[in-house]
């Protein structure tokens, strides 16, 4: 079975045309775009959700506001890592049937994160069809100022902000209930926190970004990959989520936060004499900025538990993979 | 039941915020948009295509680069109509699966499809799920000429292009081929021409303009509305697809091509004093323009044929409608 980057790389690179003001297209969060007279860079990027893939299938119109707030948070996410500036979206909604109580708390919800963000809903479709959602987001960023993945240099410092594994833990207790306490978990996965704020202030700081959304190994790869570095990480380090704390094995759950997606917090990698400037950010923003290992030559991921080597087997998430 | 002009309203109006550079946000073919320190305009605009609505069930990979080129085509469309010069697109595919064969003539497609109009993918995501694929648009066109469906002033004349009711006559031949001689009539609903170059030749000339894609009736009513006026007619002057024109009854093939849709043409409105510069216009781009009526006062569109008034009964298509 073929990955979704595969399936990028092998049919549509060809269709990624060079010129026209693409300075970066294909292979980051989202798209550099020069526009023909602007200053700013224009960052564009877009994410489907589809029922019974990325979100359970809706009974009625119990999660209908968390679901439109959840479309757009987790591309404004993509802005984040980006360092972009949010500034309009599209919508592409495909229903089965109009339900009315429905669709007003599900625009409700969409309502509620457009207006965290202060971004705008300039357009869209919505037709008949399967239950699934399209968003597309535009930001801007000051010409050269966007975090790309392919920024690393060796020996920067690999840095996750916030806490990880909150979402798996609730996907996990969906299912066995009797591993992890639930309580709050709920909204963690349903109403992710883009970090916008931490992005914009990245800019000029860190040296490539990604944002956590297939799990922290996975998108901590594509970043390595496209900077030509391995790395160590200490996975002890993990910042997890307070209801994974109370867990009695420290050691499976640091691999659930490791291995679990939908953090939507942001991995990003600074030049170790930066590191003081990073601790006077994360005081400022009030926001948990973690040291979790460094780069390295090479393209191993080596990864430890307490200085004993670990596997993490097939971590993270894949849409085509079997 | 709700259409989709009313969902939009209802549910969505509310996410749309004012300000933040937005000059058109919903109602029109796509949204004007200013960059934050541009001269020329942001176009955006996305439609979906969804198997078993917009297009028959895919049966190996049989029209899969004709859907690669159709679902790029119909976003065109709209730059068009807007008289935006397009720029980049993002492409959101949803598969049940991994089909390489269909894979490849779908990107094919698209590629070829992106070379006629010189527009770059730069991003998207692939995802399990439905067959289904939207895209999203952007171009660019200079401040204050975006051709606007609420331009068109009292006394205009209305002007369609090309020929219509090729696809309409196409898809009823599907059902009952007697009716229609099907012969080159496949490539014209699969393969669309974007009327771009019209778009663009039309700024500054034309006073409002739309694409015919839910039918020519319905679409003008769009502008009519936005521009807060009322039209006539003359049916007996539509320009018919050449296997439309072959059919005995051409007061029935008038109707097919008045309220059938996907023609993808333009449908215009242009002051009486410049018709013979439009004239000229359609000569130097060898693109048939006819003109099919006029704007009047009120908000009653009156059909007629050859002097008689007919009635078209529910012309064009609601996504949501019974």
């Amino acid at each position: 079975m073929t990955g979704e980057s595969e399936i990028i790389e092998r049919y549509f690179r060809q269709v990624f045309a060079d010129g026209r003001g693409v300075r970066i297209g294909i292979g980051d969060d989202g798209a550099v775009l020069s526009a023909p007279d602007g200053t700013d860079e224009i960052v564009v990027s877009c994410d489907t959700l589809v029922e019974g893939v990325h979100f359970p299938k809706q009974d009625g119109s119990g999660h209908a506001a968390d679901l439109g707030y959840r479309c757009l948070a987790v591309n404004l996410s993509d802005l984040a890592a980006m360092a972009a500036e949010p500034r309009w979206f599209t919508l592409a909604l495909t229903m089965p049937r109009v339900d009315n109580d429905w669709l007003q708390a599900f625009s409700g919800g969409l309502r509620e994160c457009a207006a965290e963000a202060n971004i705008a809903l300039v357009g869209g479709d919505t037709c008949r069809g399967p239950l699934a959602c399209t968003i597309q987001v535009i930001g801007f960023v000051p010409k050269g100022q966007a975090l790309l993945r392919s920024g690393a240099a060796l020996g920067d410092a690999i840095f996750v902000s916030g806490d990880l594994g909150a979402a798996a833990a609730w996907i996990k207790g969906q299912k066995d209930a009797a591993v992890v306490d639930l309580a709050g978990l709920e909204s963690r996965f349903w109403r992710p926190t883009a970090q916008l704020a931490l992005g914009k202030a990245l800019r000029n700081l860190a040296s490539a970004a990604i944002d956590v959304s297939d799990g922290l190994v996975r998108d901590l790869a594509h970043v390595l990959s496209a900077s030509h570095l391995g790395a160590r990480l200490q996975l002890e380090q993990l910042p997890l989520c307070e209801s994974l704390h109370k867990c009695a094995d420290h050691e499976k759950t640091v691999k659930i936060a490791a291995g679990g997606g939908d953090d939507y917090q942001l991995c990003f990698t600074v030049a170790g004499d930066r590191q003081e400037e990073l601790e006077r950010l994360g005081y400022e923003l009030d926001i948990r900025l973690t040291r979790i290992g460094e780069t390295t030559e090479g393209d191993n991921i080596d990864i430890s538990y307490h200085g004993r080597p670990i596997s993490l087997g097939r971590a993270g998430y894949s849409h085509f993979a079997e």
